[in-house]
């Protein structure tokens, strides 16, 4: 069994941002301040409400509440796009009683659109009013644009001091290759946690989940992943092992999250567990993974359930990966394809038929050269990604 | 009027390597022997016969006879694929009374399949009966894979020496994203060239041309682009203005190859010209043509005609190349879209509606950050294509 972490309320709206019939306002609220710490996209456009966060953050790591619309990304859209964010966070702040300063904005859909204010000023009050009234899954759901399932994980982990309570919720389908931080992503916990401790701990399992992963290679110009500690559990984290532990159970909600972006990759069928071991360095160990899971030519073999492993060979090959082309171990499911410069003297077809059939392939490459690893999970390439990408805004 | 460079002849065959219906076959030779130069792919996992080839130039700048077939890449195939491939060569020198070290090899096809011998031996005598008797056009045939039309430039230039003739032909749709070379190409010419110019001359051309161009971002094992250039026309290039004109001949007629190749993509609707100027450096403009031509959120949006620039700034955000935010200037088919941090205030959508139904879109950013300039030509991302590479092998 699991609880919802003590402390925190959830609220959810309809602006008609995109559409009239669902919701696309989530709000995630605490009945006290906040350890807060965020992870953000890398890319050199950084939509408004990523620039508010991080600045929020470096003044103060504390915050009460977390807003998130799934119908405009407020990206690439100046200084009135800033001076909207802003005015919703007044909105919102003022109705509830919050100090604007203390909501973190998130927000997703297509780049370039200024935000419809007049919609805003009609859902705020609306929104507010709705706090303690929705579930999590309600949030959840709120924040998707092409996922197909809301992504929500909890966990319940025993520390010395107690049981503390952690609940994780993301969205991602599309416009996913993360490389600081990911999609949208919020993890609350009741814990107590100083936040350079919090921080630390977001960061480490960013790097093991939201950003091992791939979709389309693109990242994206809104990815937040936002971390909120309210205390209410009465449990404060400072000891070494209770940090462990937590730790581990956040990284256990990252990597259940992350998986799920990727099992409902935008027309995705297949989750490919792409490992590269033996490398020169980590980095080369990763640049080889994302070039085999970014590779078209590899994730329509997957759609496609061909056990095309030359494709595999030819992505690591240009990957700019250091390594002996002769040492090159491939294996797909656990079987021998590939050594020695050459593919194993078997009926391969027959043998990786089954494997392919599955939605979970494992992909396992060892170089050799080093002893640099990394795992990405990636997702296939199928008609129904160009489908929905081409007819994204229409 | 141009012609064919005077002393070359062809040659088809069917070996039915993949399907017996068709001519997967072909030979170019030269009367007398050529002056030749070869650019080959960067990929780790080289095919035997770019292995053989790269070899055969290192020892001798001179070669008689290109030897292609379509069928078996015969790549990542270890000591066995490289001694096939040099069996290959002695049937078909044997038979037409060439030295085998003066035929260069170049396949296409399944990674990690060995050569079927058999259909070789029986093959090769056909392939030789054959010289002289089929057109350039059968040959530009006979090397296809995926590729829907035969790709084939020929150009006559009036040097200070007299008329040289040049024809360049091509293959290449899929597994396109050339990094120094590129898929299967050839140039033959009737100029009396010094090897040193004649190399010198192809790789500019090929940097200018099928070194910028992408299908699907994966570089393939056996990209090989290989000029002839056999004297017969009695005309020696040297001097500077001779060579210009020259080397002028040769990039329209790679470009102009270049160009079929993406247009004739797997499953491509569109040919878009990302240009980039205003970057710190010409590997930084190219790095950002490239993120933004290999996205596929853009390349969707390209196929579904969608003028949706907030890709493009996107994935322009994560290419790595460095610059303010707020410098950027974008436009479309002439049409400023994007500028000082923000879009266009007109409407955009209307505007750009006509330039996104043409095939060829232009795509010009600036970034204001200094001199690198690059050009790339990209093909969209379609549902055809993931069709035709789910279901390639069978």
């Amino acid at each position: 069994m699991t609880t919802v972490p003590k402390g925190f309320s959830f609220a959810v709206a309809a602006a008609g941002f995109k559409r009239a019939d669902r919701n696309d306002l989530a709000l995630i609220v605490s009945d006290r301040p906040c350890t807060a710490a965020g992870v953000f996209t890398t890319n050199k456009f950084q939509a408004a409400p990523v620039l508010v966060c991080k600045r929020a953050l470096q003044k103060s790591p504390s915050a009460r509440a977390v807003l998130v619309n799934s119908g405009q990304a407020n990206a690439c859209t100046g200084e009135e796009g800033l001076a909207n964010c802003r005015a919703t966070l007044e909105m919102v702040g003022k109705a509830a009683g919050i100090e604007p300063g203390e909501i973190l904005p998130a927000s997703t859909g297509v780049i370039g659109a200024q935000l419809k204010m007049d919609r805003w000023a009609e859902a705020a009050p609306k929104l507010v009013a709705n706090i303690g009234q929705a579930a999590p899954t309600d949030a959840a759901r709120a924040i998707m644009t092409t996922d197909t399932f809301p992504k929500l994980v909890t966990r319940s982990v025993e520390l010395p001091g107690g049981v503390v309570n952690l609940l994780g919720m993301c969205k991602g389908a599309g416009m996913i290759c993360p490389t600081m931080a990911t999609m949208l992503g919020f993890v609350i916990c009741d814990a107590e946690m100083a936040p350079g401790p919090w921080r630390e701990m977001l960061k480490a399992c960013a790097d093991k989940s939201f950003n091992a992963l791939t979709v389309d290679g693109d990242t994206s110009t809104n990815d937040t992943l936002l971390a909120l500690a309210n205390g209410a559990s009465g449990v404060r984290v400072e000891d070494a092992k209770s940090l462990r532990l937590l730790k581990q159970a956040m990284l256990e909600v990252c990597q259940e999250l992350s998986y799920r972006i990727v099992q409902d990759a935008e027309g995705g069928t297949k989750v490919a567990h792409i490992t590269v071991s033996g490398a020169k360095s980590p980095a080369q160990a990763e640049a080889a993974a994302r070039a085999i899971g970014n590779s078209p030519l590899v994730k329509t073999a997957l759609f496609g359930c061909d056990p095309n492993w030359g494709r595999i060979v030819c992505a690591l090959g240009r990957s700019g990966a250091e390594f002996d082309p002769d040492a090159v171990v491939l294996t797909i499911g656990g079987i021998l394809v590939f050594s020695q410069g050459q593919p194993a003297p078997v009926d391969l077809d027959a043998l990786l038929a089954p494997s392919m059939r599955h939605q979970d392939v494992e992909i396992a490459l060892d170089l050799h050269a080093g002893r640099g690893t990394f795992t990405l999970l990636a997702s296939d390439l199928t008609k129904r990604y160009v489908e929905i990408n081409a007819d994204y805004r229409t």
